[in-house]
This record gives C-alpha cells, structure tokens and sequence, in this order.
C-alpha cells in the first residue's frame, strides 16, 4: 500500500467546518475573543475535560470507554469541542492544516525511523 | 449565506490523515501505546507545548505570532501535533469526527442562542 | 488519628517559597508578565512537560518512575516548575493557599462522603 | 534582602497537607486510583478548569478577577484542586517539595541571569 502521508489529495479536508464556525463566531460577535492566545487556552480547557474522562480508568476500560452509551457520547463531545477549537486556532492564524500535517508527518518519519522507533516510544531527542 | 453546519456534504474528511497515522503506528509496533488513555495524555503533551508558544505574548502580539518565520513554523507544527493525536484517538475509538462536530454544533447552537450569546462568551450554564 | 484537615496548626506554609519566587520575577522584571491569565497558561505548560513523562507508560511502570535516576529528576523538576507557577498564582491573585485547602477539603468531604465514595473514584455529580 | 531561595529554613512546608489528603484517599479506598500516571492526568483536568475561568478575560480584566466573589471563589477552589493533586502525586512518587524547588529555583537562576533575562521572559534556550 502507497503511504496516504505522501498522496497528491489532501490528508484533510475542513473548509466546511471552518466556514460554520466562522459563521458561528460572527453571529455571536465571538471574534473578538479568538485571539490565538484564548483559543489556544480554550483548547487546553476542552483537553482537561477530555483527560478527566479517562483520568481513573485502566488502560483496557479506556478501550472499552465507547461501551457505555452515556459515556461514549461525553467523550465524542469532547473531542468535537476540542477540535472545534483546533480548526478554529488554525482558522485565525492562516494556517493551511492539511500542509501543516503533511510537513509535520514528514518530519516525524525523519525522527523516528522504523528500525529504531519499532516497540520504543521514547521521544527521539532522549537518550 | 446557508449554514454550513446543516450541509449534507460533510463538514470535514480526515480519512487519509487516519490512515496515514495508523500506518505510521503500526510500522513501528506503536499500537499497544495507542490506548485512549494513553493519547488523551499524549494530546495534553502537544497543547501544552502550543500553549508555551502564547503564553507571554498580549492577546494582539498573539494575532501577529506568524510574522516570525520561526515562531510561525513552531505554531504550526504543535497544531499539527495535537491534530495527529486527536485523529489517532478518534480512530481508536472507533468516533466518526464529522457526525461528532456536527452533533456538538447543534448543541452549542441550541445552548448559546444568538440573542442570548452575542458579544458575551461566557459558559451558557453560567450565571 | 484526628484528622489533619481540621488541624488548627497550617496545612501548609508557603510564605518563603512566595518570596523566593516574587524576587526572582522582580530582580528579571518580568512582574509585567504574570498577569494571572498568563500564569495559568504557563502552569498548562509545565504540567504538559510533567504529563509527557508518563504517557507511554503502564500505572504500574509510571510508580517505579524515580527508579531511574535521571527520569526522577525531570519529573522533580517539573513538579517543581508546577508547583512554582501555581504559587505565584496564588500569590498575584492574593489567595491564601492555606485557607484555599483547608476550605475546598471541606467541601470534598461533604460531595464524596466515605460510605459513598469507598472505592469509586466517580466524580460526585455524575449518576 | 537576603534571597528566600537560600534560606537554610525549608521555602514551604506541606506534611499536614499530605497526611490530610493521603487519609482522605485512604479512608475511600481510592489508593489504588492514586498512580502517578493518574495523578498526572487528574492534574490537567483541574488546570483546564482553572484556565478556562481565564480563557475569554483580557490581562488586565485577569488581574481583577478576585472583584466578583463567586468568580474569586471558583478561582480559588481550582488552585486548590490543583495543589492537592500536586502535593499527592509528589506523595506517592516520595518526592521531597522544598527539596525540588529549591533544586529548580538553582537551576532557573543559572539559566535567566538577571542581566541577560531583564524585562524578556522568552525561554532562555530560545535563540
């Protein structure tokens, strides 16, 4: 199989989604609020209610989290809230997500090569 | 201008980002780390690392922090990071990400109504 | 035992830390920089750095984690560099971290009484 | 004035505080919830509360957030949270505080000398 990374089409795509919450923000007057600085904060509020999903459960039940139909449901919400916030950094910076990942997967291929990354997720830069 | 939440077409496509990222896992046997658990942390990490880039600058040098070079390619490669992990961990967890912002889109619709929401960004089940 | 939450005696004392730490911001005139906003973002910011060295692990390798001398140190560093924003926090915001305690103890003892809570780690609000 | 940091007097005093917490885990069996690995992550839930009673204020309205006294008490009750996983998860990893600080405060002098990090907070690993 050909690596998706280095595929001509786009990894992703978010125009639309960047449009509603565009749309969103303007409607509510919201815009001046989404300075970098608050959306990056914001994304870090939405991060913490994500981690305290998992924050008591083993490894394997947070496999199984989707299980429970109550909790599945939290947990897709705050992944939504966190990427909303995500596209919408990115949004307001100018930058073109599908480049930035594409670039940053290069990257990453270069600093963990297969023979020596396989089985050890230790970060490349440590001993 | 329709509202592009309500599109049928879909608001965001990541399925050549998710392969991308699963065949970089399993090539170096970094599955049996990809719990849910595991990548909520690993998310936390990334934004944390984004967030250090903002965290002295005012909210306006925050709006100009790609005019450096530098420091723009630094902004965008912590926002790809935390995007390789949110699309990891919604993969894992088996979440489709444009039926999980959709849903959270109607429901912050519902609970910050235009009237109600505009110019005050304040948590709807606040005071 | 009594219990030491309702000891009359501190149940902690920070007084020299917080001058230590006022100094060290004086003396580079950084005072400008912490507003309380930014010192949350920088409390995110270390407690990314602390959260990285766990990640990959097992709960039971993350409590041998001082086993390794050189792991024990940067995870004593960054609870060290946590502990500092968190205090400087305080100390800008004019909070007795004391009374802070003291007071949200109280209030956990009331929202997870010990017959309820005996070994379910369940936040009290969820059903 | 004779620098805090070098006191031969402790910089902060916790003990009471741990046996506080440490009983109040005991008493509910939640030992077994209290790894490092959880800790950690219970860590970041309580920043992300703490910061997003930030994310939308400018600096300035940061500052005078103590003004409103709900805002002020929602304020200290997750300085609070924070410090209490903080002191835990330093429990349970037998990690001496004033020892770290102390420690780190060394090594923060060594890597901002006054003269060079005066009135510029960027990291001094920076260029």
């Amino acid at each position: 199989m050909p690596d998706p990374a280095t595929s001509a089409r786009p990894l992703l795509e978010v125009r639309l989604l960047q449009e509603a919450i565009g749309l969103f923000a303007r409607e509510r007057d919201w815009e001046a609020f989404h300075s970098p600085k608050n959306l990056a904060m914001a994304l870090t509020g939405e991060v913490g209610e994500l981690v305290e999903l998992f924050q008591w459960l083993s490894e394997d039940a947070s496999r199984g989290v989707a299980r429970d139909p109550a909790t599945a449901r939290r947990v897709r919400d705050e992944i939504a809230d966190v990427l909303v916030y995500l596209v919408r950094l990115a949004a307001v910076l100018d930058i073109d997500l599908d480049e930035a990942v594409r670039s940053k997967l290069a990257t990453n291929a270069r600093n963990y090569p297969v023979e020596r990354a396989r089985g050890n997720a230790k970060k490349y830069s440590q001993p």
